[in-house]
């Protein structure tokens, strides 16, 4: 079943202490679409400006990126300059120019509003709620957002959770959402307010899921090389919905399953540039490091209960 | 079979978020001590000043802790007073008293030395190999380090490690000691230097274990409420020797399942102030929690194949 996912498509100019790429293609619905066709076919629907390169262009369309929901207008594509701190855990937007996206009402075809995988990524609330209103009856919705529209925009936030399956969010926003600094008590409370799953990236912490049935931890894949970590959230995101409806359910199983497949994407996501690293990724190299992943969590023992 | 270990006792004084205590019992041996004290018998070898307390004293007693190596001078107890940031992931050392620690030159007793399980904690790798002489033969030596000794006695604690079987040191100490940023090529880089086992603590992001057979990852357990992170380094370490020397050996099965312990013991040093939690700390509470530990951390999935 085919996930639709509504975001940005954009450029971005980034900077690490490995190097600093310029307007190269990004956006949330980018990312998470190159993540998530590993695992069932996607749907973007995004806007894009007169200046998106074909090339690009053709980077979705030769791995069957469904497009068919991409708007072209005129004026220049979403952008989007940032650097990362010499640790990697910070980074500090430099610049953000709407452009094309400023205008953006995002219009669903009739055959993407009948389906059952939606992802809303992180875009305002009121643009969120406007395309979930255009869906039929979605099996699972998931949701990112930011600390912008958490301070800014939080009554719709607030009225979209309730209709959402799925929030992903990272631990700054969790403690800004809930207002409690404790993860476990924020994701708590964030899945009072609606979400039945609440997933807090942590960055090299892993990530929290807190559901109907308990918590889940996973920790993140550790890698040799931090490159860059932008979209490492969104591909995260594109893993585990990508999985979700390869499953066709929200069980218990499959959001750890999904949530670990999550983590070992967006361990790739981070190694390169850009989408440097995911435009090469195999599914080979996906069930490789999956297995990977596995081994190196495999805490083997079983209880031990003498004293 | 019994564990020794060597580090210091002494009077803490420590501000976090949650509020301030002062002069209350800790060091690096006794938070070792009353961890590893669930798994295996514990010996330790430390100075006291006049001012030790017999209620303090009493605590290791009532534990069964061995205290025959407690070396009781004339003067002050070891002193030390610290204030964690807001997020708890900093700590300022505001003042260090050595007091008749800086005297301190460990005896061990015969049937200390002839014992299979030693571990050396936070003192300077002098000390550490001065102790480490008195040993007959030893099956497996831990070892901690700290900034302070990898920036001044880094020659002494280069010979040191070549003789160690498990060093266990924080995120940024191995980064220092390494001169890697990246966590993996750090850990791989010490366990060049002579340890096996390197362990990586890395606070709320867990363990990373870099051994002779791969990589282990196991996740910080997600508690509620993070009172003062203090000791939760020695706790770990406690748990883990003990665990190691309950089991007799130092297999990939054993550092894996002694990691896990070690976190589910750390999490609870957390939660209170000083050896609050600790001291209250029963077999059935650890077997409770590493049970949860296993729940939150099991993916369940098998490898997934088709794409």
């Amino acid at each position: 079943m085919s996930v639709v996912v509504v975001g940005t498509i954009g450029y971005d100019t980034v900077e690490t202490r490995f190097g600093l790429v310029n307007d190269v293609l990004g956006g949330s619905a980018t990312f998470f679409a190159l993540a998530a066709r590993f695992f069932s076919p996607v749907s973007v629907v995004a806007t894009v400006g007169s200046d998106f390169s074909p090339d690009d262009y053709k980077l979705f369309a030769d791995r069957s990126i469904d497009l068919r929901g991409l708007e072209r207008r005129e004026g220049k594509t979403f952008r989007w300059t940032a650097r990362y701190s010499d640790d990697m855990n910070k980074r500090e937007t430099l610049k953000l120019e709407l452009n094309v996206f400023a205008e953006f009402k995002p219009k669903l075809l009739p055959d993407q509003q009948r389906s059952d995988y939606l992802f809303l990524a992180n875009i305002s609330p009121e643009l969120q709620a406007y395309v979930l209103d255009q869906m039929v009856s979605p099996k699972v919705v998931g949701a990112d957002t930011m600390n912008h529209w958490i301070e800014n925009e939080r009554n719709g936030l607030v009225r979209l959770l309730k209709r959402i399956n799925v929030l992903m969010l990272n631990d700054d926003e969790a403690r800004m959402l809930s207002g409690e600094h404790n993860l476990v008590k924020a994701g708590r409370a964030i899945a009072k307010m609606g979400p039945t799953t609440v997933v807090i990236k942590r960055g090299e912490a892993g990530v929290l899921l807190v559901g109907p049935e308990g918590m889940f931890v996973a920790p993140a894949y550790p890698v040799e090389e931090v490159v860059d970590p932008t979209g490492a959230g969104d591909a995260f995101a594109g893993a585990f919905m990508g999985y979700v409806a390869r499953v066709g359910r929200l069980t218990e199983e499959v959001r750890r399953a999904a949530s670990v497949y999550g983590c070992v994407v967006a361990s790739f996501a981070i190694e390169g540039f850009s989408l440097g690293r995911l435009a090469t990724l195999t599914w080979e190299d996906i069930d490789q490091r999956h297995r990977a992943f596995k081994q190196i969590t495999d805490s083997y023992c079983s209880r031990w209960t003498s004293q």
